[in-house]
């Protein structure tokens, strides 16, 4: 009996840091939601708890500050960012094939509303850009990630000598991911899907290009 | 004696009228470069009130609610990026040189610090673009008034031959524009002037290559 009693005990143990674990996770993908939405300085607590109907207190026992849950809600972002865009698009091969996966991946996350504002990191990026802090850090860890994430595409690309070698890499990162960030902005604005189809035929239109000067040497 | 005090108290009137119209334009201009920093949203008498140093109630007289306020640092916001990037580039002769002049202003007036969070509608419809009303419509007129502009220089400039008279307009105003956004969330984080050069030389790039194939024609 007290043997039994003590594995049950255990059991429930688990079965509690488990819920408290998918909890966590239900929470914190709430707030990455809202906080597209809301702003992630707009993030209340009892906003929060409302969307995920629990208490406030419950809520401050998986944060114990408004920080904390910010920082935790950006690393959720930039896994669901990576699961949703990052991951998929690897699978194309390197270079200009995979460049354009990158756009159509992260064109398909806006258009589907993985996030109800838009993209997570523009969303928060525009909000936070004049309050610097850890929350801001953490946040331009990730855009700049993801800015080095294409820029080393291109330079796979011109390896496999499908764009021009001397192109500056960095200033057609650049490029690329300035058609995706408008167009992120307008589509959230207007629900219009040609922003999104402008982007697109833009990156192949400008990896296009720089393939015929590639050719042209 | 009774005409020269009616002449008085019409002078004082006038004076009390015109103080009015100065402080009314002071608040605004506050207002419009607070709104960059704390969001438009975010904008309280209060905080506004003790920004241009009057108090609350001094304030309510000029603005019977904050959506009234809001409007109007919208218009004003207007009116400063009409004096300080669409009037003096419109000097330039219409065509490519207009709208690398549009680039060059718009990219000045960011780099300056005209408003300290960026060019005030990037910021007002980025935060906007998840809450609809009369203040993200009047902030969004004014945002595609902007992309009309750069359309219909691109327009001109094919009308003038100066580039491939078969592009699609709509298409290429949206990627000039996309470099100065990008450039202008670029530097209000990071205060790097690289992203507006970066921008410059993507606009000039970009429409020498439209030039190019209006030649091979």
């Amino acid at each position: 009996m007290i043997d039994n009693g003590a594995a049950d005990s255990q059991t429930r143990r688990r079965r509690r840091r488990s819920d408290g674990e998918r909890s966590r996770e239900a929470i914190l993908h709430e707030s990455a939601r809202l906080a597209t939405v809301e702003g992630i300085e707009g993030l209340s607590l009892a906003r929060l708890a409302d969307a995920v109907g629990m208490s406030k207190s419950g809520l401050f026992a998986h944060f114990r500050s408004k920080e904390e849950l910010q920082l935790a809600t950006i690393d959720t972002a930039s896994s669901i960012f990576t699961d949703v865009v990052i991951s998929p698009a690897r699978a194309a091969s390197p270079g200009v094939r995979r460049l354009t996966a990158y756009a159509e991946r992260f064109l398909a996350h806006v258009r589907d509303s993985v996030f109800p504002g838009g993209c997570f990191f523009a969303s928060v990026a525009t909000e936070l850009d004049t309050h610097p802090g850890p929350v801001r850090d953490r946040a331009m860890a990730i855009v700049n990630g993801w800015v080095a994430l294409l820029e080393a595409e291109v330079v796979a690309a011109q390896e496999a000598g499908e764009i021009d070698p001397s192109l500056d890499t960095a200033q057609l990162a650049f490029e690329l991911d300035s058609y995706l960030f408008l167009a992120n902005t307008q589509f959230v604005v207007s629900g219009d899907r040609l922003a999104l189809e402008r982007a697109q035929r833009a990156v192949e239109s400008r990896l296009a290009a720089a393939g015929a000067e590639a050719s042209r040497d």
